[in-house]
C-alpha cells in the first residue's frame, strides 16, 4: 500500500448554495459536514415510508439493483433508487441537497451512484474501513477527487445501531491499493468489503492524526462527505434498524473514463457512466 | 422461549459497604451501576500492564484458561486470572470491589468466575445478547439470582470500540432457554454465543420497556451488573482495543449444585465449584 498526499481541491470555486462559509470551511478541513434535522419530521416520514414501500416491491424481483445481506435474503441496499423511484428522483434534485453539492464541487453535478441502505436491527453486519474514491477511480474510471457523498438519515442513527464512523482529515491522504482488484469484485464488495481496504497500520496513523467521529442524529439529519474520506461502520446488534438514503454527486467536469484498474466497468446501476447533469 | 418474572431480590439485606443509598437504589432499579474513574490513573496503569504481561506469558502456553478469537490466534480472554496472577488475586479482594459485592449480596462472597477480556482493535467480534444467569443456572448449577458481575475498564471504553450495552430493568425478567444446550457448549460459547440467546422479539420487548445504555468511560471506571441483566456488545473495527478485568461475585449462600440442565459441570476454571469465601 502506498500513501499519497491529495492533489485535488476539496471545495471547488465559489458557486452559491445553502451552506454557510463556516460550514464550507468545516467540510474543507474535516472532509465531512453534518446537518442535524436538515429535513423536518413530516418530510422524512414520507421518504422513510416510500423507501420501505419501494424496497418491499423491489425485493420481490430479481433486479440486480437489490443487494441482500451476506448469508441471507434480507435486503441491504437498493441501488439506482433515484432512477427507479420518483420520490427519490425528486429528492436528489432538491436544492437543499443538489445546490450544496454544486457549492462544494463548483458547478453542475450528476449522480454517480444512489442507493437506499437498510442496516437491520439485531443482525446488521459491519462494513470495513474504506474510502470510496479508491474504488470509483480504479473500478469506475472516475478521474479526480471531485465528488461528494450525501447521506440522509431515515431512522435515528445512534451509538447503539452501528452508525457510520469517519476519520476527520483523512480526505487529505490517498491510500492506493491499485492492482489487487479481482474481476467482478463488485458482486462481493457490495456485500462485504475485503479488497481495497487500508492496512491496520495506515488506518491507525490516520486516526492518530484526526481521531474518529460518528454520524448520529434524528431522522432527517444529513451528512455530506468527500469521496476520499475514510469511513466504516460496526455491526448492529441493537433492535433499532438504521436506514439511510445515499446520493453521490459528481462534478460534470469529472465524467467517468475507462477504469484505471484496467478491468471492465461496473454496471450502470452502480456507476452511472451516462449520467445527465441534474436539472 | 418462556418469560418468567424474577422471584429473587436484587439487593440483599443491609450489609455495610462503599456504595451510597442512591447508588444501591439505582442498581436495584436498573440492574447495573457505573462508577466512573473508580480507580485512579496510577492504579489502573499497573493493572493494565500486569494484564498484558500475564496474557503474553499465558498465550505462549496451551492452558485451557486462554481463549482465542474465532478463526484466529489472538487472545480474547484469560479465565481464572485471580488464581493465576497475584495482582488480580489482590484486586478481587480489594474492599472497594469486594465490599460493594457484599453490600449488594448481603454477606460473604466467593468468586464464581474471573477473567481478563481483550477486545482487539480493528477485528474485535460482536457478542450476542445474553443474561449470564441463564448459563450459570443451567450449565453450572447456580441455584438463585444472587451474584453480581464487576467489570474494571483497563483501556478507555468509548462509542467506537464496541462497549458493553445493557438493557436497564431487564434483570427483573428471566428468559428461559433450558434444554437446548448441547454437550461441551462452553467450548464454543466462550468464543461466540449462539445458544441460550433471547429471541429478537423478547429482546425488543425488553428494550421497548427499558431502553439501552452502554458502559463507556476512562480506564479505571467500574461497572457492577446483576447476574440476570441482559447485555451484549457490537464489533470493534476502530483502532482502539477494549480491555477489561471481570470478576463475578457469588453469595456464599448460593453455592453451586448439580447443573440444572442435566449436563456435566463446566470446568473449574470457568465456574469455581470449590470457591473459598474471600477473606
Amino acid at each position: 500500500m502506498e500513501t499519497v498526499e491529495r492533489q485535488d481541491p476539496v471545495v471547488y470555486g465559489t458557486h452559491p448554495g445553502p451552506l454557510t462559509a463556516e460550514q464550507i470551511d468545516f467540510y474543507d478541513k474535516n472532509g465531512f459536514l453534518v446537518l442535524p434535522a436538515y429535513f423536518n419530521a413530516d418530510e422524512v416520514a414520507r421518504y422513510r415510508d416510500e423507501a420501505l414501500r419501494a424496497a418491499v416491491a423491489l425485493a420481490a424481483t430479481e433486479r440486480p439493483e437489490v443487494v441482500r445481506e451476506p448469508g441471507g435474503e434480507i435486503v441491504r441496499s437498493v441501488f439506482a433508487i433515484h432512477t427507479l423511484n420518483e420520490t427519490f428522483g425528486t429528492l436528489c434534485r432538491t436544492p437543499r441537497l443538489a445546490d450544496a453539492a454544486r457549492q462544494i464541487l463548483g458547478g453542475d453535478v450528476a449522480i454517480h451512484q444512489s442507493r437506499i441502505n437498510f442496516k437491520p436491527g439485531f443482525h446488521g453486519k459491519e462494513f470495513s474501513w474504506h474510502s470510496d474514491f479508491e474504488t470509483w477511480h480504479v473500478e469506475d474510471g472516475m478521474p479526480r477527487m471531485r465528488a461528494v457523498s450525501c447521506s440522509v438519515i431515515l431512522s435515528e442513527n445512534n451509538e447503539f445501531n452501528g452508525p457510520l464512523m469517519l476519520v476527520p482529515g483523512s480526505h487529505r491522504t490517498y491510500l492506493t491499493c491499485v492492482g489487487k482488484t479481482p474481476k467482478d469484485h463488485y458482486k462481493l464488495s457490495l456485500r462485504k468489503q475485503e479488497y481495497g481496504v487500508p492496512s491496520d497500520e495506515a488506518l491507525k496513523e490516520l486516526v492518530d492524526r484526526g481521531g474518529l467521529e460518528s454520524f448520529k442524529g434524528p431522522a432527517g439529519s444529513v451528512l455530506f462527505f468527500d469521496c476520499n474520506t475514510m469511513h466504516g461502520s460496526g455491526s448492529n446488534i441493537s433492535p433499532f434498524p438504521r436506514n439511510n438514503v445515499f446520493f453521490v454527486y459528481n462534478s460534470v467536469e469529472n465524467a467517468l473514463v475507462e477504469p484505471f484498474g484496467g478491468t471492465e466497468p461496473r454496471p450502470e446501476f452502480i456507476a452511472h457512466r451516462n449520467a445527465e447533469p441534474l436539472g
